[in-house]
């Protein structure tokens, strides 16, 4: 008996250990070079940057008015106006203009009388030097404007050329080459892209971290996809080794039987490093290839990002002579436990908002594959490599990835999930480009549970009481007792049986889920969908255990969908809006009542009202009515509680 | 009698006013355009993305292993393995592979046996879906990826590419015209531009305002000069109206004899406003050409940046449906008065610093020809209409042009003025990049009493003592007296007598300040170099009234150099440095102290312990020397207080 598997973490490194040798191993790579000082903003100076020229070069009039030589207006007075004679002791000026000879104040036209006998004359003295801008007042040549290492922005572009600089030494951008690998893969404008085979995955990584590289200052060129093949890889490597200060290939780090990322660095090079403990991106491999820094990137888009944060970021920046921005940290408070793996430091991505007085991180899905979790995320946790994760109202630091601003306008909304929250997301960033609704779905019950812990501001909710069928009031008054809300009626929405399309299995009632033959997908317990689906069950007096399926379950109508969709299920639970999406089919059973549950301490905010304006707008409701299923007759009413 | 201007201010309003007439009148300016998504990071969306293809678009394995159907491995034990067949019912996988038909799911590789038969074992049963992307997992189709207004990042990019979208709408950038006019200026490619005549200016604001634009999202073209002509200014705006969708005429804007901004929009549209209670940036001119914004931009250049801040940039994002990113605030302290004018809403450009626990902010140079008062700037700091003015140590916010980390990182000097600072902060930078050194000039008791106050980290000094002629020991025991600070020495360096190149006036000694044909430039009070020619003066029993320009003063050493070389003054007191830079004779006087006074609160950081590594190295000593009028030898010793 023998493992399948190279046990490449023998070596692992801390993430701090692998930065460590990882920027100490290529220091000095920095290059300068010369160019147009118009072309060079958000360069940074290689060198100090010296004035050539004073600015402004000559005693300038600072206003429009007379130039005088400022002693001959002593003693000018209302009662005792002095005279002068223009082009002899006083000389129009405009801003800007040359100081004539021996003068040295200018007197503003709007403080000059005009004399019939063509003199002017004046009612107060001038101060020598006023209104005058002194030769080399904002900039004296050879005084240095900025030190090297300095970013160039516009501003400091009109200081050099006003200083009479027009060429700057620079750091050099540095290039990059990133190399996407994996059969697997498909270019975004192949043919066959519009029918995608299925095991076929569009390549997204290689231009994603292009553009992250031009983001942070470098150059970067995508190379076309390469298949998993050692011999080419070498080969790409060879060719372009030399052309290039970074080479990232990206896929293939791992240890699987056609990951080669690791063979080729260590035919075409050095690796220094094979695997550091940090979640996502693990399986990192960090090489030297000609001297050339070569990373072997994971696969998976967090990892990708999260290792060019760590690894590729810094090393443009180093290789510019400088460091990364910092971003700005924000102490949060979580809204659930996080608990995280002993020895492995991970990096949450969490959505921010300002709920009262304090700023709730609620974590984004987990996965290494979810780069809507990047997407979606405002910031980043870190939980360190010696913890085992983060306690529920815990405050944490957040890296911040949106600003300050964007969290403090963003709408936390918690509870269960509807497509409506996207139409109504979409039109309050249309009429409020500043404002973000963030929807967690958490079900309707878990919802209500956030209002209470107070990490959301309003919470979608669909639950039903059993016994009067009435939806909601009853749960707020279970479950928020000593909190005074608003309850607001957003849709009425047909929920039913979510079924392949033409229906194959025939399924036509909650009865049918009993066949041996169906796979039912359901929601997760808290859910509103899940307790009707209970409730229904309750009413045929249908045993859960029976069906088979009850327990896998979805967080949301379009993942239900979805399993239907790709035979992982025969039917789910859910509402008509999802099953059209993917066009399927659907069996309706039930019209129920979608409402929003807001805390009053929320309601009279700028927030509550613009969305309420939204949500009782028609051109909302029209969209809403498009997506089918939906009725609107009652949208925006306030339930009584 | 009668005044010479048109008193174009009766109709000026205040920045509020103006800022909600002028974004009124151009609402609903927006186009969008259909781009390739891969070229669109930064753009704002114009429409909300839904997903095409779901993301993974199949069930995909999530590790490198073996693909089972769970319920066949359920009672496996490491005491009771369960053998299973390849290719039969385990099928190996690698990550991202389809799953086979009828798994559900993934043993990790290391977690299975190959036996001898050729058959697999695992001692553990698989739950249903594990180490499985479920189909839709990240993505599914036809869900809302990101809503309208929604800012285009290389993460968007990459989920967009997965969820199979490769075209997207986005707001058509707003293209620019800047059209810098002034007889009086000068392109920098002109042939003239090296020996520029006396009277003509470099043009910066043009190219600083394109720079600015870009940044903020638009297209932006730079016309070449326009001379003032109003009529060819006419036909110019009229050629490119229907082109771009705004225009700038930088300069002209106010109303003097040859500003031609108002009349020529007068004449080719409509102004809707001339003047804005606001300084800098007080004589805007704001128009509507063929339903185009026109903006008269002052030609001062921190007048033309507070105008793209208040009324240009804002119409960027405007015009592509959204506002600009607000910028971040701090509480910060003022270290001296702020007076303003009533009536006027100013915006004072500040350093900013961390001293202790405050954060400080010390204003820069208030002209609205200083450039480099923005290009120093960390912060604004707004003073309302309705204020005459803000008190020193007031708490007020400032709006910060750097983040808040380098204002963190910001070693704030004040103090005397001494060219070898400008040679620190550029090592420094060298050394440690993410290290600012910010001087500002006072004079060296200014320095001493900013240290009193806790306005700064360190001060320079070299205060002669005219009893015994020590250096600041006596002023530090008299000015500082509860406060236990080092004193480390910087340099020694000549003073003397700044005359013209060849001292065509024969000046040879303070003697000479006494002639009739003679103007002194002198330093401001407090300045140590002030001292020093008052000790002088007193040793020939000079009176100071008696010599012309002793009232005459400037805050540093190039601005005496600069008087002299301009003719203004004959003579004037400083440093070997700032004669040697603008190639002026010298006549040494005296050999003086220059030090570094730091409190004992600041020694033990890590900030200071890296300015005292520099200023002790041979790399800094050396450049030092190099200036001219320097020694070294006793660089970086403490002195004995």
């Amino acid at each position: 008996m023998q493992t399948n598997k190279r046990n490449i973490y023998l070596e692992m490194q801390s993430l701090d250990d692998a930065k460590s040798l990882w920027f100490a191993h290529f220091e000095n790579k920095m290059n300068a070079e010369t160019i147009q000082v118009v072309d060079a903003s958000g360069r940074i100076l290689a060198k100090p940057v010296f004035a050539n020229q004073s600015s402004p070069n000559y005693h300038a009039a600072a206003m429009d008015g007379i130039a005088v030589l400022a002693e001959t207006t002593y003693g000018a007075h209302v009662d005792h106006p002095i005279m002068l004679e223009p082009k002899k002791n006083a000389f129009f000026v405009n801003t800007g203009n040359v100081m004539p000879d021996n003068t040295d104040a200018v007197i503003m036209i709007e403080n000059v009388l005009k004399e019939a006998s063509g003199h002017v004359s004046i009612e107060a003295p001038a101060i020598p030097w006023q209104h005058v801008r002194k030769m080399g007042e904002d900039i004296v040549a050879t005084e240095m404007l900025f030190p090297q290492n300095h970013v160039i922005t516009p501003y400091c572009i009109g200081a050099m050329l006003s200083g009479g600089v027009f060429q700057v030494d620079v750091r050099k951008k540095p290039t990059i080459l990133i190399i996407p690998t994996g059969s697997e893969l498909m270019d975004w404008q192949s043919e066959r892209i519009s029918n995608l085979p299925k095991g076929s995955i569009i390549e997204s990584n290689g231009t994603m971290l292009k553009l992250c590289a031009i983001e942070n200052g470098a150059f970067a060129d995508r190379h076309n996809i390469v298949p998993d093949d050692q011999e080419e890889l070498c080969q790409i490597i060879e060719k372009n080794v030399s052309k290039y200060d970074m080479i990232l290939l990206v896929g293939g780090s791992s240890a699987g039987d056609s990951d080669f990322t690791r063979a080729v660095i260590e035919k075409t090079g050095k690796v220094l490093l094979h695997g550091v403990t940090i979640m996502p991106g693990k399986p990192v491999v960090l090489g030297d290839v000609q001297h050339t820094p070569v990373v072997g990137v994971p696969g998976y888009p967090v990892s990708a990002i999260v290792i060019f944060d760590q690894f590729i970021r810094p090393m443009i920046y180093q290789m510019s002579g400088t460091h990364p921005p910092k971003r700005t940290t924000l102490p949060v408070q979580l809204t659930r436990n996080m608990p995280s793996k002993l020895g492995i430091e991970e990096f949450i991505r969490v959505k921010l908002g300002k709920v009262g007085d304090n700023f709730v991180a609620s974590s984004l899905p987990r996965g290494a594959g979810a780069i809507t979790s990047f997407t979606q995320a405002d910031g980043l946790i870190r939980i360190p490599r010696h913890s085992e994760g983060l306690k529920a109202n815990e405050k944490v630091h957040a890296e911040l990835l949106q600003s300050e601003f964007t969290i403090q306008n963003t709408i936390m909304a918690v509870g269960s999930h509807d497509n409506t929250l996207d139409i109504l997301a979409d039109q309050m960033r249309q009429r409020y480009p500043d404002i973000k609704l963030a929807s967690s779905h958490v079900g309707s019950l878990g919802g209500l549970l956030a209002l209470k812990r107070g990490t959301c501001h309003l919470a979608g909710s669909h639950l039903l009481d059993i016994d009067d069928g009435t939806y909601n009031v009853s749960y707020i008054k279970k479950y928020l007792p000593h909190m005074s809300v608003q309850c607001m009626h957003l849709v009425m929405r047909e929920q039913g049986l979510i079924v392949p399309k033409n229906n194959p299995k025939n399924i036509k009632s909650i009865a049918d889920l009993l066949r041996k033959d169906v796979q039912l997908i359901n929601r997760q317990s808290g859910s509103g969908t899940r307790v009707l689906l209970d409730y229904l069950l309750q009413k045929h007096d249908i045993a859960p255990d029976n069906i088979i399926g009850y327990h896998s379950d979805e967080y949301t109508h379009m993942g239900v969908a979805v399993n239907v969709l790709s035979g992982a299920a025969d039917v789910g639970i859910g509402i008509l809006s999802a099953a059209k999406a993917l066009d399927l089919g659907f069996i309706p059973i039930v019209r129920e009542q979608y409402d929003l549950v807001i805390p009053d301490v929320y309601w009279e905010t700028p927030f509550i009202q613009k969305i309420v304006n939204v949500i009782r707008s028609q051109e909302f409701q029209k969209r809403v009515l498009a997506l089918g299923g939906y009725h609107t007759e009652r949208t925006g009413e306030l339930l009584t509680l």
